[in-house]
C-alpha cells in the first residue's frame, strides 16, 4: 500500500542500516525488547528501500508515540486463541505488528513441510507497516505467501454508492516465486491510501491525486484530498471509482471478512486503537502441482506480460514488484532517500534520548 | 462475473425446474452422465436466477459444441495429482466444470471438520460458468468459500502499460455467512468481461460500454467493444483502468498464480482448449475466532453499509450478492427472464434430438 504514487524523494541519502540501528535505538529506548524493536526497525526500513515511502520509517514516530501512551504493547507474547496445526489465530494484545507477523511467518515456514497451506490469523495486532516490505522472505523459500488486514478503528472508505466511510483502504498482499524475480503485490481495495491524503494534507500544498479518488460529503467526485477535512467528512473511493467501485467495495468487504471475521475481533466490538485485524496465509507450491510446474508458469506468463506491445514510445510493462526491487538493490548500495517529513519528526524523541540521528552518506 | 452491467431482459418468463430439466435432457443426449448433466445443468440456471445472464444458459450452446467436439470430456473422472488432506490438486481432464467444481466442493465439506482450511486447485477442467452460483452452498453451512479461475487458452486482458491482451478476465469470487443474508462476491480483476463484450459484439447495436474500460491497439482507451475485433486486436483493461490498472494487473497476476501456477499446467504449456485452471479454498470460521464472532463482525459491518449516507435521492447500498439473491427469490416463483440470445441457440440441438423446449409461463 501506499506505493501507487511514488515519486523519489530528490536529495540526501542514508545508509539503510544506519537507519535501522538509529529505528532500533528509538524503539529499545522507548520500552520495546531487542527482537521486537529489531523486526519493527528492518520491516519499516525495509518499505523505505522499496520505495514505499507513506508506510516505512514515516510510521515510527507515531509508534513511538504509542508505546509511550500504552497503546502499543511491550511486554509479554500473544495470546493463542487457537491452534489447529495449519490454522492458527492469535490474539495480538497491540503488541508490535512488524514482530507478530514476522512471528506468524516463522510459525508457518516452520510447519510448511507438514501442511501445505498455513493460515495465520491475528485480532488486535498494532499496526503492520508496509505489507510488501514482507513477501520476499516467502518468495526467496520458494512459497506464495498472502497477507491483508484491517483497522477497525478506522472508517475512511465509502461504501460503493455511499458518501460516507465505513472501512479501510484494506491492502492485499501476495508474493509468489517465478523463474527469475518474485512477483511482489500490494494493493489497497480502495482508490488510494490514508497515508498518502493525510500526508497530502498536512503539506497543504493544494496538490490533487491524479484521478477523481475521493467522494465529497454532498455525494461528488473528487480529487482534491481537502474533502476528507470537511465536516462530515468526504470519503476515499473503493477500487474501480464512479463506475466500476462495486468491485474494490467487494474487495475491502471479502478483506474485512478474512480478518476481523476470522479474527473474531472488530469494528462490532467498538474498537478504537490504532492496529490490525491481520491475515496471513502461506501456500507451497511443491505439495500442488509442483515447484518447478509453478514457476515455468508464471515465469511464462511474466515474460509474457514484459514483452507485450506498448504505445509508441510508452515505458515497457513493468510486474508488481519489479521497480520496488530494484529501488531496493539501488539502495542498498547507493543509500536511501527519506521523505522531508520523516526525520523532524523523530527529532524530539532522538534528542530527550540523546541518540544521534544518521547523518546523510558523505556528511559523516 | 458478468453481473456488473446487469439489465433485467423483459417478456417471457420460464419455469426454473423446466430450463433446469431441458439444460438436463439436452447434456445427457449429447452424452453427459446424469450426475455431471445435472450439476452443469443446476449451475448454469442458478446463474440465470442470480441474474447473470451471461454465465448461464448462454453457456449451454458452446458447452454441447465442446461435447460434440470431444473437447468437453464426457467419460471417467478426474485425475488426483496430489492429495494431502487439505490441499488437493486434480487433472480435471476437461471434464465438465460445474460438475468438478460441485465434486471439490463436496471433499471440502467431507474434510472440513479435520481441516479447517482445504484447498483444491484443478488443471485442466472445461469452463466453470458463474462462479457466485457455486457459493451459497458453502454459506449456507457458516463457511467462508473462494473460488477464482482463468482460462489459459484466452488472453483478452492487457497488462498495465500494454496495448494487447495476455491473460484472463480472472474472475475472484467469495462468499461469507454474516448474521443475515450471506455476502456473495463475483467480480473480475478487469473491467469487464469476455463475456459481455461478445455478445456487444454479436448484436452489432453500436452501444457502448458505461466506461472506458477497454484499449484500442494504438493505446487509446476506448468505450467500443468493435475494438476487440480490431488487427491486431484491442484489449480489456485492467480494473482500475488506465489511472488504477496497476491494481487489477496485480490482482489478475496473483490469481493465474494461485490457478495455473499452483495447478502446474496453463500457458507455459500452449494450452488451446477451452478451460479453466480453478483455485478454490473453504475455511471454517468456527476454527479461527469461532462462528458466532464472525457472523458478529460480517453482520455488523453489513448493517453498517447498508444504512450508511448516500447522496440525496440516491439509493441505498447494496451488499454484494443482495440483488442476486432477491432476484433469485423472485424468479424462482415468477420465473426466470432468459436473454433473448438463448433459446435461438439451442434450437437446433432441441430440434435434432427431439427434445421440447420449455415454453414461457403461461403459454404452456
Amino acid at each position: 500500500m501506499g506505493s501507487d504514487q511514488y515519486v523519489p524523494p530528490s536529495g540526501r541519502r542514508f545508509d539503510a542500516a544506519a537507519l535501522e540501528g538509529f529505528a532500533e535505538a528509538l524503539l529499545t529506548r522507548a520500552g520495546l525488547a531487542r527482537e521486537p524493536a529489531r523486526d519493527v526497525a528492518q520491516v519499516l526500513v525495509e518499505g523505505d528501500l522499496m520505495g514505499h515511502n507513506t508506510h516505512g520509517l514515516q510510521l515510527l514516530a507515531p509508534y513511538l508515540r504509542d508505546i509511550g501512551l500504552g497503546h502499543l504493547c511491550t511486554e509479554g507474547e500473544p495470546e493463542v486463541v487457537a491452534d489447529h496445526g495449519a490454522a492458527v489465530t492469535w490474539d495480538g494484545r497491540f503488541l508490535a505488528g512488524p514482530w507478530l507477523v514476522r512471528r506468524a511467518m516463522d510459525l508457518a515456514f516452520d510447519r510448511i513441510d507438514t501442511h501445505p497451506v498455513i493460515t495465520v490469523v491475528i485480532r488486535r495486532s498494532h499496526h503492520i507497516a508496509c505489507l510488501a516490505a514482507y513477501l520476499k522472505r516467502a518468495t526467496d523459500r520458494g512459497l506464495v505467501m498472502l497477507l491483508s488486514c484491517s483497522d477497525p478503528s478506522a472508517a475512511s472508505v465509502a461504501p460503493y454508492g455511499a458518501i460516507a466511510g465505513r472501512y479501510t483502504p484494506n491492502p492485499i498482499a501476495a508474493g509468489f516465486p517465478t523463474d527469475r524475480l518474485p512477483v511482489l503485490i500490494d494493493i489497497s481495495a480502495s482508490t488510494t491510501t490514508n497515508g498518502m491524503t493525510s500526508r497530502m494534507n498536512r503539506e497543504g500544498t493544494g496538490r490533487l491525486l491524479a484521478g477523481p479518488w475521493l467522494v465529497d460529503n454532498r455525494g461528488e467526485p473528487s480529487d482534491d484530498p481537502k474533502v476528507l477535512l470537511d465536516d462530515p467528512p468526504g470519503a476515499v473511493l473503493p477500487l474501480g471509482g464512479m463506475d466500476l467501485g462495486h468491485k474494490g467495495f467487494a474487495l475491502g468487504l471479502l478483506v474485512e471478512a478474512l480478518t476481523s471475521g476470522l479474527g473474531g475481533h472488530g469494528r462490532a466490538d467498538g474498537e478504537t486503537g490504532w492496529g490490525a485485524s491481520v491475515f496471513l496465509q502461506v501456500l507451497n507450491p511443491a505439495a500442488f502441482g509442483g515447484r518447478e510446474r509453478f514457476v515455468r508458469e508464471t515465469g511464462w506468463l511474466a515474460e509474457a506480460c514484459r514483452t507485450a506491445p506498448v504505445k509508441p514510445g510508452a515505458p515497457p510493462v513493468r510486474l508488481p514488484g519489479e521497480r520496488g526491487l530494484a529501488l531496493r538493490e539501488q539502495q542498498r548500495t547507493a543509500g536511501v532517500t527519506l521523505h522531508p517529513e520523516i526525520l523532524p519528526a523523530l527529532a524530539p524523541y532522538a534528542e530527550r534520548w540523546q541518540i544521534r540521528s544518521p547523518l546523510p552518506l558523505g556528511e559523516g
